[in-house]
């Protein structure tokens, strides 16, 4: 069927493409004109302005918007006004799931369908295919299923569970609910996602640190001593391990084949900084929980260790400096005591 | 080769059938008797002593020992009596590393190599492989890479990474160093294990309580209002959702298939209680990263969630109920209140 | 001056009493009719209904609500239409700061002043005075200071801090910015407090257990071993060790007298149960910490703390039951193991 | 009685003086011979080497080691062959209660007596008291406690809880058991102490950045919107505010006064650079915790705060940048975008 695309960063690109490789119609802008040029050389329709985009599109329009969270009411506010009854708008970005329901609402009253999908997959989704996590109507989904199909990655992409009716879901794509259940659902999804790199990351700086008993530690009030140097001596290969963990273990996964990867040939990670971003699902998740009264102690301290790698700790740090000030005379010992 | 398993638990015994069936030759024991018979009968000579045990072995004796890692010392002391200079023991349970450094620099003094195995793979390690993280010495690893081998999972697991020369690990089985290097990355190994799996828990337990604002909730200075009970309206499908994440999402993983098929049939999970052992292994990883200087708190976090699932809680929240009552008069709350 | 009180509850009647006493007019109203006469025989006008209540003040009114944070919008819908221009309206209960900021934008239209204050103090208030965190305008605050002054403790009530010119919060008293701001800094006071709360209760968990070596232990695959119970043989008297800290130690507080004196005579505190209520702000902390990308591992490990008093981690752990099930064909272990 | 003190830095410092201002006869040294005149002037006999020390001590000799962890046990191995049948050594610092249990051991083989005593007061104690865990013989206790009550607060440092007889605890020293269970209490002490200051460093960090919306946020894929701007519009004065909160609110403390104090005149505490050391209790309280099973999710959480703020999360943090790289070809941004 026909889809339009606006936003063509490396996701919308992406799935541009192989909606096109899977049969599909696309028409696409973007307000980096220089986005448009390879896609239309894979045979979308390029548009330069947004009035041609709307008109290169066949009612009801299908137009799907892969443009960064923060801009989403921007865009609608352009393109709402070109649109007719009937058409259909799906934010398959990180939205908020609260913005879905108000969004959802307003633009029923101009007659315009609206879907949340939260996509799942990353720059290798072209190849792997997307897992697409779907909310809205169930007409409106079922109008636009030829587009998920082609999107997500096939029942063939794992080994079905044993005793179950296949479902959409054995495709990679589902329709998780009304209005803002997609976005609800993939903002767990990447709560647990923070969890699940945390969970790796912590580990393997346990193990780039298993050699520490062979450097030497001060001896003042103010430094712990190791108390058996004599069992941190291991130089672990890291990127042996994890590929080890890949064939066999409890822990296998693709974010463990990917960690496999980028440790190859650079075991120091050194060319990373380790400022984590956060992209506001995993901020949603955690909102979502407190507002529940689920605990979730995993997933926030995975999204607390990345504010901390971003520096937003440093007053509280400087406030417990400031306190052992106060009451133990404690002097900062100087920059450059930390571990590996 | 020929290798002597003591320990025929669940581990155990389904090891002994994968290398039976890979062409090992198996002596077994087990101090409870039940379990030789199935084991023989598939080929393996089965001791009813210790004795018998070893004196079936041909020296320089290879013995797994797959028993629970409170009793590794008592199996130990029973069976070194009974060797000779050059045999071989494996401890392939859930050991501290510390642990194996104490035995290695006993049993060296007997003449007898000690090796330190990590074993993963689960009772599913019997068709998919053992992944194996080994300690102790290099000669020692040599010489039993047979038996390894066969446990193993093979190079065809999964793909290969692109850009590395091939070693053991990619075959599932990897000499990490010395002695306590093994169970050194197996301790780390499980501590990630905990921290995925709390991920997933946690982020179920949101999605299984996102129709909370459909509840009525008490409006009294003890409950907090729920301010958006109209966004919590969801009766999310938890059996399809992680069948659908199978595919495609970023956190698809082999647990993420075990909790798929968990929950088919069976979406309440309320066949389970919800005590959550830990066999040792996390603790001792939170130990290593305290000793350290490592920050772990996911690891943390998934480990004390475990602790307070089996009640030891308890006493710290009848101090927090103590400390409310005393400051503002709170009485608590009946039972039943608690969520979904 | 002249001040009128909705919500004679336990803070309520105590503010009332306080106010009483140090000389200001106190006019009263409650839904609950019996909480009228003790008031009325210490000197307050008791009212039985909200409109006597109204036309018992003298314009410009003040009236301060003392209502559950879930029915102050209630409260505000029936008293409002009563109310004329110039009157005052005070929330000095547990309200979100953002329910402080809308309802202030809709009384101004109606040309009533709002003001947010934060009330500490809890049952003890009465004697040793409240700590107000107050928002709002400017003027309405200095209109309002012979209230606060007669709530506060006074300068007396502590260690004037060295080196500052003396302010209202000395007194105990403080206008901490705009509309909102009092709640704003009451939520993090909350927040705070729960957090401390729970590292006494997580360590006299651990002082409390400090004889677990003298208790046997199974020995199988589901229960760690105990390394060295010989470390654990100690029977710690905890109401004599808070009242130990009381005296010198960097740990004394308020809080850890009330813990001492909640021991005393009951050093099993086995008359709770241990299900802890929050009342909001230490959510709605944690929400503004999320949303300033603050991290905050402290707050929120105590605010779960308190959800998982209260069995809200059940689903969690089911989950986990249920992923231990599928790879290693674990049984749950019956109830009875916890520790103390 | 007489004393004799090894270790001059402040607390051994501080703590001689005390002893001399009650009465006590001191005796001291340190390999830091600059340290021994003051107190010589104060009325101590002052040794400029051990030797000196031991012989001008009557026996049987009273010594405290007031040194830090890592060198007492070199310290003894100095001392001891200089003692005598039914001396009493004194470890007053930060020690392992394990090593506690092993020093006290191989002592009395050596017909010395060990106590050990976890002391809290910091640079205060010399004129507010010390607070003292002490742990050893009940005998030696009894010899000891005129020097105990020479350094402790006395009963009239805070008001006696009602309705219990009085014990050495209302004077602020305490035996709480056999060997280590002085320090076993100091240790998770200082646990809770870590907790208690985490949770005011955080509570002040939300409230340091509740002005965020004030600020322009970039709109990119990589940077979360702040949702409601106009929510975080507050410039709070938080010298004023912890000024406020040291009178009549629940979250009162000495903590909170020094807080208060260290914040006056330095509110962005820029003259701190935020590194926090830890000084062992914080890390054996938590490994205690682990071996208990008992789940101390704030004090690790606090712990580990630490950690990070001295850089130790780098490694971890690298690691999910190279994640984020692998899945979502995602950039790190650059250095600056940190929070207050």
């Amino acid at each position: 069927m026909q889809i339009g695309m606006v936003g063509l960063g490396r996701m919308g690109n992406n799935m541009v493409q192989r909606l096109l490789r899977n049969g599909q119609h696309c028409v696409v802008y973007d307000s980096h004109p220089e986005a448009l040029q390879p896609l239309a050389d894979l045979g979308a329709i390029a548009c330069s302005s947004l009035e041609a985009f709307v008109a290169s599109l066949a009612a009801p329009r299908a137009i799907w918007l892969m443009v960064p969270a923060a801009v989403v009411d921007k865009v609608l506010a352009e393109l709402t006004p070109l649109l007719q009854d009937g058409d259909i708008v799906i934010d398959g970005g990180n939205s908020s799931y609260h913005d879905d329901i108000r969004r959802a609402a307003e633009l029923t009253q101009q007659g315009i369908h609206y879907m949340d999908v939260g996509t799942s997959g990353g720059v290798a989704g072209l190849e792997r295919g997307y897992c697409l996590m779907i909310g809205g109507e169930a007409d409106t989904f079922k109008h636009l299923e030829p587009v998920f199909a082609a999107l997500s990655p096939g029942a063939d992409a794992v080994h079905a569970t044993p005793d179950r009716a296949l479902t959409t879901a054995d495709q990679g794509y589902l329709h998780c609910g009304p209005h803002g259940a997609g976005h609800f659902v993939k903002m767990v999804h990447n709560g647990i996602e923070y969890g699940i790199m945390a969970a790796y990351a912590e580990g393997l700086n346990i193990m780039h640190n298993a050699n520490i008993g062979m450097h030497e530690r001060a001896a003042d009030a103010e430094t712990t001593p190791l108390r058996h140097p004599e069992h941190y001596q291991y130089d672990l290969d890291l990127p042996e391990i994890t590929e080890l963990w890949r064939r066999g273990s409890v822990i296998g996964s693709w974010l463990l084949d990917l960690t496999a990867k980028a440790l190859q040939g650079n075991p120091s990670l050194d060319n990373y900084a380790g400022r984590v971003s956060d992209s506001g699902e995993g901020r949603w998740a955690l909102s979502a929980a407190i507002d529940q009264g689920v605990p979730t102690p995993v997933l926030s301290a995975a999204l607390f260790s990345r504010f901390e790698s971003r520096g937003n700790a440093d007053y509280a740090n400087r406030v417990l400096s400031a306190m052992r000030k106060q009451f133990g005379g404690h002097v900062e010992k100087p920059e450059g005591g930390h571990i590996g």
